[in-house]
């Protein structure tokens, strides 16, 4: 089978499979995400009270981690949800927002790091190297200078916590310290919206929930994701008529459409 | 003067009065239901902090009680305004989201029954069918084994709460225990989206603050939501591009389109 | 230069500085006005914590301080942020919504206008009025009787406070409590969404990032917003529909557009 023959067999698994993806999550996003769940093939719910995430993680195929607009409790949350997570198997994908831009989301996004055990990371290039050291300048939630060497810094984060690290941009890297993804679908559309990355989070969750090779899970979903916003992008007259016509191509995201579509490659070339 | 038309003059008292809608809600929804609120003609609000509910919802029409997103400072909130909507009259609409997902979901649910005079409660099958301890399974916030007979389980509800249940799916139920309305409008597309159940909630509320007899609020709200979509679903690409079709539909549903349309019978025929 | 040809200098510098907006505001609009400053060239923060909006709001060309779904600990936030944003010189942008609708709401706002140098204070005529002790009702968040003298009651609050107030509505009005600036862009289809006067605020804080002179800055943003509905209403189906091409219009709103459709007087002709 070839990698975009798998790619398609998976997105496939997420319809037929519809798992739960429990997101405790950011507030600009949720509804966003919500939707992208479902219409990947999902089935989302959004609860983040330490009274009810161990229980509600338990049916979950996944648990994505967001700190887009975080506050201490909801991390005390996040890591009850995580622990319990880890218990069961349950994949934990981090989306570490900001992380850079202050001392509150770097410290959050370590401490989740070091006392879970997160499957996936996926952030973008100036979140990865605040979190490995090695450069970049996040601004609010966005890169405004890039990490000189994205993949060193994405090997680097995946070696110290023995994760996958997922880094977007213009080519998607995926790592898990050892082997290596780029992927080269998306579209410049993605940037004039909120919430694209949380949204590309949330994709990710919902392969990992059905492959658990997660350097492929992570890769599959970042090339399904880029390529809806390609078969959208001829119906953008604007960022908010992109969106419309991308969820509506996540939706309808078909077997064939991957395997002539999908760009990824194994290795750096 | 006929069903139909009842349902038409109601849905213009609702453009006509623009009944203040006060809801508690959740984070995924809150936008959305604000814009449902605007569409079918009321005055939307957003307000849960237990410093001014009690406050807010003297002006209401109705009050939305949503735990989709919950956690026990916001029960407390609901509380709170439930009961002064109580002393003052002001129909109160509960949407137990994810009732059966969590003990926490389950027991506040409970606690707002008990403790409250719920005007409505409008569920999916699984959450109605948790609340009555008869059966159905919830994943997250979706019915994932639906309710053997959810007829019974909305009367058992309705009679043990003195309320009215509206159950929705493919045919919706609205019971308060003794007469019994079934309406047929929907399509496919609404379980496409996230929060469409949060927003027939939301639909029902209007209808409530301007008709007391409750069975007959309920389900005219659900043939007018129902109805919208299905004007909707011909110009849907996907689930996004429905979206924005429904809404537009909501906004513009006229008198006329309800005579013809909407799809309501009184008893279980 | 001409009073247009400055609006639309104006506007292009936002595209060009892409200012940080840091805003604290309500849960119903997050994704909104996120998704607004990106289109009008601004990069978007949200972030309420008080471990972090000290920090955060040092990187940032405005802040927004919103109490549209307010509780007692994000005023609190709103303090500190507020607090370093006046050390930094950075301008605070206030929507008081929902003033005069509750005592925590018409309090909260006087103490962030007495405790904070405030740059511009925006909010529909029964905010304004309710601030100003002039008169007019707000039901919810919305106006429902309006103050009979809006200019005098924008005067008398921006003189009161030392600030520039923008009253939004058929015919925005700016004051600075002495200078006047009347608006008469806009379009009825805005009045159909939730959010949109959210929505304009953060255009004027976009705007006062890039110009200190701040009755103009306010002036500016609220005829572009007010441009983009004109030039988008011809493509609405609905309120759903319209929003969709008034994003679009936002994002592509252009220089020759600006020059020729803004309609911004001084003086009160």
């Amino acid at each position: 089978m070839t990698l975009n023959e798998r790619i398609a067999v998976l997105r496939e698994q997420v319809r037929q499979q519809r798992p739960l993806i429990h997101h405790i999550t950011n507030f600009v996003v949720m509804n966003d995400t919500a939707n992208v769940t479902l219409h990947i093939g999902g089935l989302p719910v959004m609860a983040h009270d330490r009274a009810e995430v161990a229980e509600m993680v338990t049916a979950a195929g996944a648990l994505v981690l967001n700190v887009g607009t975080l506050s201490p409790d909801w991390i005390e949350a996040m890591l009850i949800a995580g622990r319990r997570a880890n218990e069961l198997g349950i994949p934990i994908v981090l989306d570490p927002v900001g992380a850079g831009a202050t001392t509150l989301r770097t410290t959050s996004n370590r401490r989740l790091l070091e006392e879970l055990q997160i499957s996936i990371v996926r952030g973008n290039s100036g979140e990865i190297g605040a979190l490995a050291g090695m450069g970049g300048v996040v601004k609010g939630v966005e890169t405004v200078v890039e990490v000189d060497n994205p993949l060193a810094a994405a090997q680097a984060l995946a070696r110290q916590y023995q994760t996958v690290v997922a880094v977007t941009g213009r080519r998607d890297i995926v790592t898990d310290g050892t082997r290596v993804f780029m992927v080269d679908n998306g579209h410049e559309w993605l940037k004039t919206l909120t919430g694209t990355g949380c949204s590309a989070t949330t994709v990710i969750a919902a392969f990992a929930a059905v492959e658990r090779d997660y350097p492929l899970a992570a890769a599959a979903a970042l090339a399904c994701f880029g390529l809806a916003a390609e078969i959208a992008a001829p119906a953008a007259r604007g960022p908010a008529s992109f969106k419309v016509a991308f969820y509506d191509a996540i939706y309808h995201l078909s077997a064939d459409q991957i395997r002539t579509g999908a760009r990824v490659t194994l290795g750096t070339e």
